[in-house]
């Protein structure tokens, strides 16, 4: 069984989850090549995420701030790593008016108002930012700079997927600026474990914790730190990164700072982000065949409750005790939805609620108000089950917890039973082809072993695991006292 | 006096606005031409009035959603009076990479990469949204559509100051959809009576509901109504706008719905804005010339505790008492800072606060200690008295409420003893040149005699009241039962 329109997870993922998106009302393409539409539903989750992580930089001492949408194009360049990553993928703004056509066929750009410089509209933005940071620093009493925004940025893409890849996306970027190395690294780890506490508290999503390697480095750092995840059909996704930038930008917009002695240093500098790639990562990671499953702390709306009725009498009735659970869960904090919609029947709602995954929902019909009780059932588990009435409030506030918790108590059983490790090429194919997840080996550290392993299994270092110390024989050379790192195919 | 480096608003009533923005850390240009930088305390209170707008829309029945930054020329040329109203200020995107130059200067754009039809960075999202509205609504079930995006917007300027008018700007815009004229008027009334609301009861600053004429209406709209607000030096300012669009946009994209009888209908709309602008606002509202003056309810610190003492003694039985203090302010909902920065003076921190804004200043030293009093400073009044210890908390949570209404009468008073009334043109250009403010007068209805009367005296008609049904002489034709409005001259 699987819902109506939707294909099974088993049969086709890829289609199950652009299915999925459409029918579960979260977004869709938009016109303009690359762009996705983000649609109520699935912003009201993207809310949640965003306001808990903002929470959460406060928490540790950031401040939002917000820098323009366009960087010249003379910046981007001024890092040559960082130009080489982000020039292929640039939407260039070259002239600032239309006009209306001579022949009268309509507007045309008017080339007149062409820019003396071309605008880039921010890929990221290390570059305009700490052009900013360089009238900001002068002496070590103005570090550390801990500084967030929430931004869209652009990339163009040509093949996009909804959430997972997309030319305009939006995300936050946090930049730091610190006066020692020490400090600076300090600050790129401690953002590392807020977004691994975050994607596991809040998203229910375990995460490996690492190091990428050279090659997959952010563009401009020094050490890219990073959480991955495991989505249900065996590929990895890279859910968050926190970059140790060292001086490089600083170098670049010669930005220094007086320390105590009066010394002039370049200044140290990190940044770190996250995206609405993240609801692709919670998409991908909980739910079913019969639509969205929602972690409790991210739902929009945590239970809902259907009334059963035949008559206006026996809505009535139903409607005095749903509303009277409504105002007493509201004040516990719990979002509650009844749905006393005459013009859909019970059964509709239950696919609909199942669709958008809300966590709980509760049906009450003339039986149950005869008997004070109410059907109870869970959209993670798909069980139902016959309560009383009495102190359901507190049945449903520990049961909210009790699914979020199992739900990531899931997902990390998954995350263990798909981690295997390999000692040959043959035995990783092997593992990706049948079986997929995360498979731990040796590499030899060589970004040349790197890419010949890519081309034989199609597989990716993910990382370098943060806690890894043991050595042993690169898979792919046989090289001694290699590190074990973990390799799967990923989004 | 004034603040050091401030000049009186006396002297200078611009420059003071600009030194204030730089002094108050609230905002600053950044290299590329018309985008400013919003620092972090000015993007502290930019939150504060997103924050409790997002809370009004959502209460109105409101829902958030994302749409494209881009927007495909020929989109925007769709709605004719729209096009006409933005093309002359578009940013345009034409390409989608760079290359490396093959001279080896550097990176160029790559003409390889040229887009076929060009991309226009909204300046407002009415054609985006009504063209996926054309996908979203097929029946009068679909009806209504109340949703709202936060997001940037780019409209190109030559000439601009921060916050009041800059290329790229914050805002929010509401795009509803709705079955009947009279629902879509009802609702572009309610937003007004919103905006009305969070400005007076937040930013305590009373401002003018009214109808923008047809020269000064939204481009694509049938009505403007607006809310004007007067600033110190006599200005106007338009502070949120709510505009009934009628059938345009449905009309332009083709959006129908079928309704309960099977018939098809063109869809009405609406839209409706507010900005970083209200920033601009805020500051030129209440600010004076020992800097900011915030209204609590918008303060990102509403308490700052600053300690006078000698020695580590007194400052540890001080910080007690503060802490103390601290958190018990907190738990009521309190934003305190206890600022026991030993590197700065005492005096310099009671300045530092008064440019920025910060309500309520609390001072102690061990004098107060030993008499449990504290010194108690009104950033408002600038006024200070001697509070006992006992109940202090109390005590400031009223003062806050009480600060925050005085502003708000403070700034009604100003706006009463700022209308006038003028009976003849020169009568209006004394008012407006001795005095400035509103000034009420009567006008015949013509665009030809607006644009006259603008020429004349350099103010625009700012709104036609919309309780106005008071009719006279107009005041350039003589013309009778002409209707009364408000002119100024504008930010």
């Amino acid at each position: 069984m699987s819902a109506k329109g939707l294909v099974k997870r088993s049969q086709d993922f890829s289609k199950w989850y652009n299915d999925l998106v459409a029918k579960a009302d979260l977004a869709e393409h938009s016109d303009v090549r690359g762009c996705m539409i983000i649609k109520p539903y699935g912003y009201a989750i993207w809310e949640k995420i965003k306001d808990q992580l903002d929470t959460m930089f406060k928490e540790t001492g950031h401040q939002n701030a917000y820098f323009p949408l366009f960087i010249p194009k003379s910046y981007l360049s001024k890092e040559a790593d960082h130009v080489e990553g982000f020039a292929k993928e640039c939407a260039v703004v070259t002239h600032y008016r239309l006009k209306n056509a001579e022949d009268g066929s309509g507007v045309v750009v008017d080339p007149d108002a062409k820019l003396e410089e071309e605008l880039i509209v921010r890929p990221t933005s290390e570059t305009i930012i700490w052009n900013t940071y360089k009238k900001w620093i002068q002496s070590y009493r103005d570090l550390p700079i801990l500084v967030n925004q929430w931004a869209n940025v652009v990339r163009w893409e040509m093949r996009t997927r909804l959430f997972l890849r997309t030319s305009e996306f939006l995300w936050q970027e946090g930049h730091t600026a610190h006066a020692t190395k020490d400090e600076a690294v300090k600050e790129t780890e401690k953002m590392l474990d807020v977004y691994a506490s975050f994607v596991e508290q809040y998203m229910a999503i375990p995460v490996l914790k690492g190091f990428k390697t050279a090659n997959e480095r952010f563009a401009g750092a020094e050490e890219t730190y990073c959480i991955e995840a495991l989505m249900q059909d065996g590929k990895a996704l890279q859910a968050g990164t926190s970059h140790f930038l060292g001086q490089n930008f600083a170098k670049a917009f010669d930005v220094t700072f007086a320390d105590k002695n009066g010394k002039q240093n370049h200044v140290w500098a990190t940044s770190w982000g996250v995206s609405t790639r993240l609801m692709g990562a919670l998409i991908m990671t909980h739910s079913d065949d019969f639509g969205l499953v929602l972690p409790p702390k991210l739902a929009p709306i945590q239970v809902v409750i259907v009334p059963i009725y035949k008559n206006a009498d026996q809505l009535a009735q139903i409607s005095e005790f749903a509303n009277s659970l409504t105002s007493e869960l509201r004040e516990s904090g719990v979002t509650v939805k009844f749905d006393d919609d005459d013009n859909k029947k019970p059964g509709w709602k239950f696919a609909e609620y199942e669709m958008k995954g809300v966590p709980l929902r509760i049906a009450v019909g003339p039986r149950d108000m005869e008997n004070k009780t109410v059907e109870l059932a869970r959209r993670d588990t798909l069980t139902k089950e016959i309560v009383s009435q009495n102190a359901i409030s507190k049945t449903i506030i520990s049961l909210l917890s009790t699914i979020q918790d199992d739900l990531f108590s899931k997902s990390k059983l998954f995350l263990n039973d798909n981690t295997s490790s390999a000692d040959s090429i043959q035995e990783m194919i092997d593992i990706l082809d049948n079986k997929g997840g995360f498979v731990e080996a040796f590499w030899d550290g060589e970004s040349d072993s790197e890419l010949k392993i890519k081309e034989l299994t199609k597989a990716t270092i993910r990382c370098i695991p943060l806690a890894s110390n043991e050595t042993g024989k690169c898979i792919l050379t046989g090289k001694e006292d290699s590190v074990k790192v973990v390799f799967a195919r990923a989004y």
